[in-house]
């Protein structure tokens, strides 16, 4: 070869070189740029959801998942909180409304037990603090555990021996450990190291691979429709309220005559605080494995995520969204989804003894 | 050492160990003889419980695994087989009488679902030929599945898009696999995969160690006493009908008046002939994991395993047995306590889609 073949061809692969760069220097800024809105609007996962008054200890994670799928506390020997929270769906029972004692209906969905400890607050009305309150009044919740008060619920706890060992381990150096307060501390431990981290959450941390093409145009259209105002945050969503058909009623928008009927039925976060101006005010749901835990929404009434994405749009921000744009979004809310974790997914052995 | 010395140490030593040889021996020809009447009367569990009729694949057990967790086929979206045979209680819902479809009473207590494919029937009426056929006929019992019948089960099933590939790969070449009688076969399948081995079925199999010094007494006493007679083979019962009282009533015997109330109830066989003679003949059960499946008999009317020992050798056999000997019968009934089937404790994921 020639000095000036091969100047060529050191010309040739340089212009190559130089645009090719140049190609995936704007397809990198316009990538970083993305991540980094998104790196404003969420966080990553942390590696537990323990917090200074909410410790974790093994033992305490040990006792809160026996408890955790323990029905012998309820007044039907069926209600454990894995009987809404299944380890086969993600943390949900996959119903419209869940069945709670006896089968009865409850007029809500079973949210994800999954990341529901890091929400701003539990219930859909918000009328739980945490999820160690959530737990604690279950107890005597009619629909749920269905005890008449605590004292009935202690005492189906301390019918069951093989706890007492679990609970004098948990907590140490209490004269009585085995209560109802010990037993929604537990519970509360378990639930904070349920969380699920997923691939956003590597794409988060940088690794902008971690997100397929589609996923990241429907984060973009997830952010610029103005999804990511209210479903912000480390569950994206789960951390304000807000009214549930802000531009059209959601009922009209579901096309569900049965709905239509039910409207004004559940007025949200009204029905705790008798305020009208918290008339269809709801906490704004999280989420995390949203993909997975279908049907949507309080009342369960939508069955497809798009359908979901749609209604959404249109009732929440006037919007109409194009096919093309309601499945890049989903897209990106597939990318919500993690793994089962294996303290959930196991089941416990729980201590024999009949249910009285 | 001179050779006297010598001879009588030989002599000492020989002595000695002519006389632990004969020690051992005669405790050894005790163990033997032991271990001979056990193996005469009892066999160690096979590797499944697949037949020339019911054979197993994998693919026919991962559907069969997923099928036996999913509560989508029933009609009020919660009943599934594990709603009542529960991993967290060795396949049993620990409750006297199962709550059903809806939460209703169900008139019988649940058995384990471990080994029962090698039970000579299903149900305590053995109304049922094999797993199989108590599977499907689940489908469209009130109680159950709660469908009006077999094409409501069908409906309820195809609904769920996500078990058609695992149906094609289950009975491949068919037209169309996703039908309640593959459903059946499945969760068949499946249940013959769950069997628990035991430290008794590695006695069985010559390892006279793996029983405790008690536990070989109670198996003794449990032979002596009569019991073997009804609970002998494979599943240590499970293998004929028996009369449940037959030298005395057995309410009397367990003396609850709650239980003296109910007397005439269940007649057992009764309901399914409506020939007299069979009034109050039930299956005998197995008596695998009998040790952490409480409460006992099919109303569950017995929550304490020393206290069923103790009934039975009453009101079958005639006979009172000391505390000793009831404690005894009770560290052997232990050693038939098998490990959770891993296939059983992990939960499967389930295809996410709504309940309809």
């Amino acid at each position: 070869m020639s000095f000036v073949g091969k100047a060529i061809l050191s010309l040739g692969l340089g212009a190559s070189l130089v645009a090719g760069t140049a190609i995936v220097v704007a397809a990198d800024d316009a990538g970083q740029a993305l991540l980094s809105r998104a790196q404003a609007l969420f966080k990553p996962l942390p590696a537990d959801a323990a917090t200074p008054e909410r410790p974790i200890t093994p033992e305490l994670v040990e006792l809160g998942q026996a408890l955790f799928f323990e029905p012998r506390v309820s007044t039907d020997g069926k209600v454990s909180c894995a009987f809404c929270h299944n380890p086969s769906f993600y943390g949900t029972d996959a119903l419209p409304q869940s069945a709670g004692n006896r089968g009865r209906l409850v007029p809500r969905n079973a949210p994800t037990v999954f990341n529901t400890a890091l929400q701003f607050v539990q219930h859909y009305g918000g009328n739980r603090a945490d999820v160690e309150e959530q737990a604690l009044k279950a107890l005597t919740a009619a629909l749920a555990y269905g005890n008449k008060d605590f004292a009935e619920a202690e005492t189906r706890l301390r019918a069951l021996p093989g706890y007492r060992p679990l609970f004098e381990k948990a907590f140490p150096g209490q004269a009585e450990p085995v209560t109802v307060e010990n037993w929604s501390k537990a519970i509360g431990a378990y639930e904070r190291v349920l969380l699920t981290p997923a691939p956003f959450d590597r794409y988060l941390e940088g690794d902008t691979s971690a997100l397929s093409d589609q996923a990241r145009r429907g984060l973009d259209k997830f952010i610029t429709t103005g999804c990511a105002a209210c479903h912000g945050g480390v569950t994206v969503g789960g951390q304000m309220y807000q009214k549930f058909g802000i531009t059209q009623d959601y009922w009209l928008a579901t096309g569900s005559q049965e709905n239509a009927l039910l409207k004004g039925r559940d007025k949200g976060r009204f029905h705790d605080t008798q305020d009208e101006a918290d008339s269809f005010i709801f906490k704004v749901p999280q989420l995390r494995n949203v993909a997975v835990t279908p049907p949507y929404f309080h009342d369960g009434s939508v069955a497809d995520l798009g359908d979901a994405v749609r209604v959404m749009a249109k009732v929440q921000l006037g919007r109409d969204l194009e096919k093309g744009d309601v499945e890049d979004i989903v897209a990106f809310l597939h990318s919500l989804t993690g793994e089962v974790p294996e303290v959930f997914a196991r089941a416990p052995n729980l201590p024999a003894a009949a249910y009285k």
